[in-house]
């Protein structure tokens, strides 16, 4: 079975030296009375024990249960209520919601920190608590005053939970076609019927009531996208009082069978005239959606490094553990521990240093959104603009690699249920796919973030970084630089390219960009090492991970940019008869 | 639920055309009256169907249902019994079997085209004949006369079933520390007592008796892997008369619960005081071991290309009836086949430029094998024995990279277990583990294949390719030559390091090898092509895919070969505990 420990002292290293958080936070009006240091660090000790004691120990009895389906009627795992129960009563359903609203009003920074070790804890026991507070997001944005005064106060304490209604059979990265109507009804609410399918946590008993939020087409509706509009569907409408009574017109088809996360209920709901809310203006859902959709983009960086940090701990204790071969020992009856053989040291060390980064990447991308919110400052939403897809693809793409290395590390019984490898593995992939497929997360970033202002958001973030870590030079500059070089050189002649040729090389550009961008963290990480607070192991351990880092995993972007550099002509050349 | 046609056409291509393995067997005293080009065919046609037939439209069931354990005996998916009747019947259990004993004698480059399909079909239930072949390839080579013939004709005929048992719970990769006893009797037979785990097709009912053939310790046993000795331990003894009789003291314990291959029995088997027949002399067990093992290994590489085959297959047909976006079409309500999209489309040219080379390289391996053994060629069997861990680790790693790649083409249906795509993800993973762990292959390849001559037999090859290259150039020449002089450049570097910068470089070293091999693959496909034979179509395909892989897969080398050159001094720099 596979253990698990959070990582607070990086967690806090991140915060507190990498980006001096805590000091950010007590300029802020708004956060300098809800939080300071030792605030963050017991919300976050309490959150680790929740994570390591009600949920890591039984995350694989989630796996082999699942969310089951009888009459209409979905049962989750037994501990998914008594967790859910702890995380409502301490208030981390609403840990970063507006304190309005009877949310805690948390950086999401620290949020995001919390996020990590649910997802390590059991990736589909976090998108209950996860889809809501998306949905929360959306609604404070876009939800009119009433509406917000009904459910958000619910929805933050965990009594309600929401979910965002979008994909239909023929309809998923396409929204444009889809096909549920609204009709408007004699008061000022909608009646909403069509079929809907993946809806996380979509039916289930852990709440008294399920929020959906639902994109459908009103009678009017223009043709494609600008056409969608976003309704509020609760499962139990309310009454005069706000309270959970009459059951609305949606009911849930079928659970799908998956790969992994079988914790998490994904649902086929039908809405048969059920009684709908419109949230935001007519036509406008999609925009009302995309609040909710980048949050969750985010998240899903979460649930990548999540999976790999435990994938991590796991085969790192297996690799000190396991005796195979001889490394030291000259005794052939004796063998000694698989760290010592460099193939598996190198497989550690290189999750080892992706995590580290990413973990201070998701930090980092985190403050950002928190610094557009709080002090509305345009460069920091601009650069959190550009990297979300970078959080969701980037960070999900090394979380599979790190749970297939990690796997891999254990050998055969990696392959073993009983191990618990495998089953991140299969959790960790769905991340990948949905919310926006990382090859849809690649053209956003390459079409819409890099093309959309001849990279100038981007260029301007690498030169930023170039000047600070020429000014203030370690370890990694040197090896750093040669890359933001390589990097702006081959952005120009991307730039040159046409719609095609650049949608073929998004993904790549995407890595590349990333691979850079994570060395940075690695400098930023070597940075705020300092032999008054931080131990001689700790310090060791950042700067060799650094070196490696620069010089066995960076290097990674010479073969991305080749790859970008080649003629392509032949995708389009060989015909789809000719596949 | 994911369909299958085998390749016929590209198998036929490759052994045909490319590699003109018909000419090759007509010179050939012990094949040319055994096979020729239609007789070639018309077994690959025989074995296509029954792949296609039934075995690939229940390979979902096979998952589902598995490997069941009850009172002591193992039931496997019923439709393993009728499809192994008709291998059995149709003499492929035997294929490439010595005529000596009741095998086809048909080149080994056959029997691995075979192999490809069987492993599209359904990996676990490949596994049977596959572990089969591998017991009487190592009977042939080192039982005497008597146990040949008793043994070998009923595992040809598919009657009996064969095994290898290594692994015990403590020594995996270290076969040296097993413990497993063999006790000389008052006969010449011994009693072997210890328990195996991991032992593929270890209990089951698909045949009347099941060859184990066990790794033990003679009581004089020297200490480590050189006092191994192999011992062949039938489940049922046989009689006077050859028929087996008396159950034997091997019991199965357990069955593994795993990610994938559920249709194999992965047993923990016990032996106790079971009767065994030591095969070829004392202490010499893992040296006749190792001639199972690189037969195993060659099969790998087949898992990890017919699961791929596969997964290319149903993408592809995905991709074209799946429509999502706008590609060519203004209708905002109307949406193109997503193969249009360049990422989509990208993902599936990856795919077949490396499933097709993959076909190249494994009919060469083969091939090589062939000339070693019908003509005694030191180079052919030096170069086999050369790219045997390739063909095991790379084959695999490319498998699992096209599963996830085909997987995602499906978007969210990718995850659901119903499209199948997920099933091949965790059924070809497994690949990358048994047989000896990839990162054991690179170590084998690194060290004992190319620094142990310091590299002469490599850059003999790479010599004979450049110069082929060079005398009749195609339009894959110029990439390849110069990958070529770039990775020959960095074998010298890597040449020059220690046994650990070596170890530590072991992967990516044999990644940059591998690619650039396919690139001759390419090389060799395109030079094959010849108008009078082949349709437009297929001579477009051939040579878009060829220019495709030269330069949008073959730069990956790039970034392979700069992460060799970095420094990774800080691997062991970081101790143990600053993990």
């Amino acid at each position: 079975m596979s253990q698990y420990q959070a990582p607070l002292n990086d967690i806090n290293f991140n915060l507190f030296d990498v980006w001096q958080l805590d000091q950010y936070w007590q300029q802020q009006s708004e956060l300098q009375d809800v939080i300071e240091a030792d605030t963050a660090k017991a919300i976050l000790d309490e959150a680790a024990k929740i994570c390591e004691q009600q949920l890591a120990p039984f995350s694989h009895i989630a796996d082999a249960v699942g969310a089951q389906l009888k009459d209409g009627k979905v049962t989750l795992p037994e501990h998914y209520y008594t967790a859910y129960a702890s995380l409502s009563e301490g208030g981390w359903t609403g840990l970063s919601g507006d304190p309005d609203y009877g949310g805690m009003g948390m950086p999401k920074a620290l949020s995001m920190m919390v996020d990590e070790m649910l997802c390590s804890a059991d990736i589909a026991f976090s998108l209950y608590p996860g889809l809501t507070a998306g949905a929360c997001v959306a609604l404070l944005q876009h939800a009119d005053e009433i509406t917000k005064n009904q459910y958000l106060p619910k929805l933050y304490s965990g009594e309600w939970s929401g979910t965002m209604c979008l994909t239909e059979a023929h309809a998923g990265s396409d929204l444009g076609i889809m096909r549920t109507s609204a009709r408007p009804a004699t008061d000022d609410s909608y009646q909403i019927s069509g079929s809907k399918i993946f809806i996380t946590a979509g039916e289930h008993d852990l709440t008294s009531n399920i929020v959906h939020l639902v994109l459908a087409k009103l009678p009017d509706a223009p043709a494609g996208s600008k056409g969608i509009s976003l309704f509020l569907v609760p499962k139990f409408l309310l009454n005069e009082q706000g309270e959970p009574v009459t059951r609305n017109g949606v009911t849930v088809g079928s659970i799908e069978h998956k790969m992994g996360i079988n914790g998490s209920a994904t649902c086929v709901l039908n809405f048969d005239n059920a009684t709908g809310y419109l949230i935001g203006e007519p036509h406008r859902g999609l925009a009302c959606m995309f609040t909710m959709m980048n949050y969750e983009r985010l998240s899903m960086g979460s649930q990548g490094l999540g999976a790999a940090e435990r994938a991590y701990q796991n085969a790192l204790s297996y690799a000190k553990d396991r005796l195979q071969g001889r490394t030291t020992t000259k005794d052939p009856n004796k063998a000694d521990a698989i760290i010592g053989h460099a193939d598996v040291r190198r497989m550690l060390l290189n999750i080892k240093a992706l995590n580290e980064a990413g973990r201070t990447f998701a930090t980092w991308v985190a403050s950002l959104l928190d610094k557009a919110k709080y002090d509305n400052c345009q460069l920091s939403a601009q650069r959190a603009n550009l990297l979300t897809p970078i959080t969701k693809a980037f960070m999900t793409d090394r979380g599979l690699e790190a749970c297939v290395a990690a796997q891999q590390v254990f050998g055969g019984h990696g392959y073993i249920k009983e191990w618990g490898m495998e089953q991140l593995v299969r959790d960790v992939r769905i991340a990948q796919i949905y919310e926006g497929t990382n090859g849809i997360q690649a053209a956003d970033f390459m079409l819409r973030k890099v093309a959309v202002d001849h990279g100038a958001v981007l260029k301007a973030l690498l030169s930023d970084i170039s000047i600070e870590i020429t000014s203030a030079p370690n370890n990694t500059s040197v090896a750093l630089q040669r890359a933001i070089s390589g990097l702006i050189q081959h952005t120009d002649i991307v730039l040159q390219t046409d719609l095609k040729v650049m949608s073929q090389n998004a993904c790549d550009y995407l890595d590349a960009v990333a691979y850079v961008l994570y060395g940075y963290m690695w400098y930023r990480n070597v940075k705020a090492l300092d032999s008054n607070k931080h131990s001689a192991d700790f310090i060791n351990a950042k700067q060799q991970c650094a070196h490696w880092y620069c010089h066995k995993v960076l290097p990674r972007v010479e073969g991305l940019l080749a790859t970008i550099a080649g003629d392509g002509a032949a995708l389009f050349a060989l015909e789809d008869v000719q596949f």
